[in-house]
């Protein structure tokens, strides 16, 4: 038995995110279903993020074990040939027969994406978040370097989430407007945030919090506190999951034994 | 009564194209009900341009006439509360009575875009064309200058087309990598085309004769030849829908009377 690693990308509109359930269809039983079509073999594949319903991925990994005799890296070709359109592998690679994608030591980058504008973008909805009154993107900036360095974010982690701590460390976070003009000229503004993990609706919560900062309802210098109260209350609102993009998994050394090859 | 012009917005994945036909929703179809509900009138739209299935715009315009008292920059908001979420009105003003969109002087810019890349990323899918052999983008660019001016384009005209003319000015053509790296590493080349009027087709034979080019089955200066054969069979295939949006009409001075006023 060998161990094999997929990077996945997916529209998440259509799914009720990554994690099978009774109710809905979700991107880990499509996945499971090519490949086991494939294969012949009776495949569950073990996940590293598991995004929520309407969140979308560029690089999502996941694993499993095969008897196959495919070569690793024609897994990628072969399984795109039984997913839908909306779900496609982007490359495949063997790995430690040991390597476990929600254990292994990584760095996770997400992007939240807003469209800011007096009307909706048609072309854009899909994959941002509306927003239809004026936000100050330098405000939003400052207030994300806050979240840079370890921190208890218990603030920014939804009710239900079942994790030992809260503590996770961020090494980079900014929001930037990457194309457009002034408000109420149409403009993308884009928050990324890359760190050793995330709790359950992180992210969004993030985003929720920076549009507040964005709109003037807090000072950017709040984030600080809202980081230190380590209670969900203090925190904005949930941002919608269309705007969220896992962009990629970087696996740290020595955490498999491909690590470099993941993307060849 | 006032003649009324919108600036059309839509992702047209969902419908037959712009014109009403029997079998098939289309994006003129909705206008009319959406402003017919609205207004109480039996609203009948004129539209500037008539896309294709699959085509998306950002800027398409129509207009029509009502006695309904709602402020011309008022139907914008008030009409978009009655149409689909993939139509969305960007504004609204009041224009000559005598103004036809179709036969007014205009500028009109088309973008098409490709995804070059060894794999289909699916969140880019539904907006532009997937090449998987590497495009040579240079040599597309130096192909499309050779638009530029006024030719007889009846080699960029699909049979059926009811025109009294195949003779259009280009003001500007142009092919450049806006985002990616070298292949196999994901890109996106943009095919970006101003012009006084297109043919049936015109923008996507164009770029299924400028890819053609980039994958080197023809040299650049090929493309001078193909505008003089004035022949559909000497130009490349017509490219899919999908990659195609109509980005902007602008209507020459004196076209209209609020001509200047058309995006407050």
């Amino acid at each position: 038995m060998r161990r094999i690693m997929l990077k996945v990308a997916y529209d998440g509109t259509a799914y009720s995110g990554w994690q099978i359930q009774e109710n809905g269809h979700t991107v880990e039983e499509a996945l499971n279903e090519a490949l086991s079509a494939l294969t012949g073999e009776d495949i569950r594949i073990i996940g590293a993020s598991r995004t929520d319903a309407g969140v979308h991925a560029l690089g999502n990994a996941a694993v499993f074990d095969t008897g196959s005799k495919i070569p690793a890296d024609k897994f990628c070709p072969a399984v795109n040939k039984y997913l839908p359109e909306d779900i496609v592998v982007q490359s495949s690679s063997e790995v430690d027969p040991g390597f476990h994608p929600r254990y292994a030591k990584c760095r996770k980058t997400y992007e939240y994406t807003i469209c800011n504008a007096a009307v909706p973008n048609p072309l854009t909805g899909r994959y941002s978040y509306f927003v239809h009154y004026p936000l100050d993107v330098e405000a939003m900036n400052e207030a994300a370097g806050y979240l840079i360095g370890e921190h208890d974010f218990a603030s920014f982690c939804s009710a239900g989430a079942q994790v030992k701590t809260t503590v996770r460390e961020i090494y980079a976070a900014e929001c930037v407007k990457i194309k457009g003009g002034e408000f109420p000229q149409p403009s993308q503004i884009v928050i990324r945030l890359t760190g050793n993990g995330f709790l359950y609706n992180m992210v969004r919560i993030i985003a929720g919090t920076l549009i507040r900062i964005g709109q003037g309802m807090y000072p950017p210098q709040q984030m600080k506190d809202i980081i230190e109260a380590a209670d969900r209350t203090k925190a904005g609102p949930t941002a919608p999951p269309q705007g969220l993009v896992l962009k990629e998994i970087e696996w740290e050394k020595g955490e498999q034994d491909n690590a470099c090859n993941q993307d060849q």
